[in-house]
């Protein structure tokens, strides 16, 4: 039995606010558990030098942690005076994933800065973030469509993510913090709504893990993505 | 008529919601009409290198802001490499406001540190964190007391915190941002629950302002902290 | 009796050395008592990024002290790597202090960069600079006269600045070092020579501290800057 | 045909050479094609304050690129003042994976350090890096066994990495550059001498890919990396 | 004829003014010229990691320029966040030459840290940095003896310095701005009292020079030197 | 006889390497000895902003050191944050030091980044790097134009450098580390091929020297650097 009591291919209760954040264009609050991610889209009319008259869009992504969202208390990043390599890893992979379903042609020159603040962590932060940027981002162009500064949504597909782990030598899906610090292997799969692969990354805690385990872990994502993508469509209004 | 059409002496919507964060020892969520700021108090059974020794505890206090708290999405401190001086200015005025209500004394050698977070912003950020790390910060002395590590709640009395402005020559009690941007002068007060004075924060945004005015701005901050020490008290029991 | 023997409404012995950097546009060494601060204003011809294009002036402070301006050495900002809290929370008030008394669409696109560096320190350095930035800033723009960049001076007015604090629970005016780190409450007091108030900061150090004494001491910085708006006029020639 | 010219699982020409720097305990100059890389361990008596006292050691890693390694000159990370979270990531990864394959309690307190240091860039500098590495620190374990430092060599097995990538749907190994700018997806994985992964980072470039093609792409990393370890064994004389 | 119009060997007028910073334990102004320095030495009874437990004092030194000690605004470091590379190169040589007149030994474990901040720039501000941070050394190793931390002073000759240069082909000494920026060779000599060289830095600006021209200058120097000597014996009431 | 037993006016053994990395314009790998630092000149067709619009190109040098080129670990540059002292008064000696033979005019407005990057250090590497990095940007001038970029060579001479130090009160040649450590005096000379000084640093790292030492170190370097010349001509095949 792992430590959450969960079945080995339960999500926890997973819970999107679409729109909880006043300002932003797009935003959704997400929650995964205990796990509570704000997600917020801000669109600039601009892009960074590299993309500067090629008529293409970006879309980024910047994460980060409230001190206390954690059991300790996290030193607070803007104080140490930089991120830490964690967050430099995560805010990648966030940007990453999202722009894998976006058709950066049609969103012209506009960037969208996706902001992913955790405001408690229980484990599986990053994977919770692309679940809900996305929906962040979906409404945002929404929005951009509303001020018809868009003709259509640039979004080509849905895009979440979710972890999974071995315990006790079994797949078991959607780590909590309590899982993640014990599991053998984590890895964290972002998949599309049409079922293809965006990122893989899985890692052995201490024993290596074999290909079979890997294909394990794998089928239990697909199954908890096509959950996702139906709460990122609810939250939608699809 | 002020922008936000509340009489002169009206104080916007608050809710204190104390333990809004899961893991911080002592926590309050704090709104003011839509301003909205995470305040959580964590304790450290240890002190800065000044007071070692010296059996006397330490309050200290930080202050972030998420980047889409505001209309316009603000850079990331943590990005950016630095806090602000706004920033530090104002985390150094939360922290000088709460040590003003606490017998150092009775903590011994422990430190709490208050976090601040602005989700949402709307004018009026510091003073709500005044007062809701004040609640976050009773709650997390009584958690010591409860885990037997103080025998007595060290806080000496209450202390909350408002705005106030000069609209149209005439004193207005807490100023939302719209008001904000376009008062003739800004005030923030920082008053005890036994009528005294903490800090006085006064400065004129163009025209000088006169002695009387001053007085009219501190009668509004009576008026309205003797509301937010009200809402203190039933947000902890009391 | 106050530590320095002075009457309570008694300044310190003023001296303002208009013209006393060789190379600035504007400049005033100003002592009170031992306090030293060399200001000097420097003339550049543009604005920052926020103001280009709209036809307005800026002023705007930096601030420093001299490692063994102290007592005990004090570490070079410069060599730490960053300016401390206290730094930037001292030029953003000069700054705005000064920005009270200059009309900014008088200046046209011009920065004006008022450095205090203060070369020995014994309480009251924030105010002393205020004082003495004043009388280097109305030098600049008399040098730009003098050049035909400006036809007439921007200055609106006079502005100047004093502590002030509470000994013995009774006001007392222009606080030296001793006086400071004793004191029940400390408070900055940025007035106009029409009478005005540009900016309050009072802090109680320990007791909090009534409105009556507020008063009185705003009644001593008023007689205090009575006194140093009489050396500005004599300083600059007026 | 892929870019190269290569067979679809052919590698580059591997070229390992231990002992390439003088000063270090343990070193391996690896060549992949024309991708070089120098590898140092570096062996210090005391671990990380997280680990003092719990008589376990430590191995990290660190990562570098001379600034022109590459086809056009990038910015060297000291004169900018920070390393890029490409850096923090690849270095992170590098300290994962040999930790993988260290009993750290074998080692007593003790850290190693691996220094991996591009000279040339010419595609998969990240694996390139373990598979260097892991000489190094074999070399740096049997310096310490010589100088009776340790008893026995706490490396328990071998790790190397190689990437993979999706051409023209199909999948290829050990991507140049050249490759790698025009690959649809690209993958590294890092394996054991048994047979184990310790990591899997696959990441779609444009298009999704398939479970098939994931596997399709380990495939070829079994292969690639069985003949890494043979030049592994020669390497270190085994 | 030279810029300044001064005869080739001839020296700028040299004042030292010992004692000038009140809380130092050492100190003295130093102009020669226009060009004026503060130089201040701080005592602190301990020493440096790399000497602790060794019996051996530190003398070390660093070095700052007010932003408007120049005829255009200099960036003021502190803001920009780091030391510019000529300012550790002119900190690090002061200490240098310091420290080849002190014996260490016979210090104790303390440290002196030399604060020398040039007010206003008009040429050979690291020279008169060294001239007048020998008198303020010296008066700190007094109050050491007058306080019996010292029973001797650890000085063991003078050390100054002073800058040369080659204009119209010519040797010329003590180089103001204004020749400084036009010369085709510029060179700074520190020399101790007994006739040794401590250190010579001679660039050619343009055209390299000969042997035969960088004896010329050390022949200035040591005439220049001769008479900065005469100025600090009598500056320490030798 | 001093330590490494060569005799006083021998270099070490010289193999100058050009070409030595593939990807930029100009490079050379140069080896004294054990040291050995590698040297690349990167060409970019644009100039700093203090040389925009003059029509003048720009010659500048960074240098860097492998964590592991040295007997103990040393911190890697780019993790700490900040380059030391002693590398940027290295880099702004070579850039000064290869300025000194170039028309700077003539190679109209392109920027030539030297990048010396030592990977093994046993003393002299700030020599090294000059004498090749001077191959280094020789080639590069070459290579411009080969691709017709440049019509001749902007290089007007040739510039080497070596140092020199005092070993047991003699001149000794081109120290190793362990005689660098342990020398008198240490002095770096940077001279031309038609025989002029453009550069001379001399310090003594105990008892300062005489002149006449001065000159005996200044014998050696010519000599040194006779050969450091040929060996030069020989890599460029002239």
């Amino acid at each position: 039995m792992r430590p959450s009591g969960r079945a080995a291919d339960a999500l926890r209760t997973v819970i999107l606010e679409p729109g909880a954040a006043r300002h932003a264009e797009g935003s959704c609050r997400i929650r995964m558990g205990l796990t509570e991610v704000l997600c917020t889209a801000s669109v600039e009319g601009r892009v960074p030098g590299f993309l500067r008259g090629k008529g293409e869009g970006w879309v980024t992504a910047e994460y980060g942690m409230l001190p206390r969202a954690t059991h300790k208390r996290g030193e607070r990043e803007a104080a140490r005076g930089r991120q830490s390599g964690r967050t430099q890893e995560i805010q990648r992979l966030i940007g990453r994933s999202l722009r894998a379903v976006v058709d950066r042609k049609a969103m012209g020159e506009m960037t969208i800065t996706l902001d992913c603040d955790v405001l408690t962590a229980d484990g599986g932060t990053r994977c919770a973030a692309i679940t809900g940027a996305w929906v962040a981002l979906h409404l945002a162009f929404e929005h951009c469509i509303s001020k018809r500064v868009l003709a259509r949504n640039p979004i080509t597909g849905q895009v979440a993510a979710v972890s999974c782990g071995l315990w006790d030598n079994e797949p078991v899906l959607d780590l909590d913090y309590a899982e993640d610090s014990a599991a053998q292997a984590d890895a964290n799969f972002v998949l599309t709504g049409a079922g293809g692969i965006v990122e893989v990354q899985a890692t052995a805690e201490g024993t290596p893990f074999s290909e079979a385990q890997l294909l394990g872990l794998m089928a239990l994502a697909k199954k908890g993505t096509a959950e996702l993508f139906a709460a990122q469509r609810e939250a939608i209004g699809a």
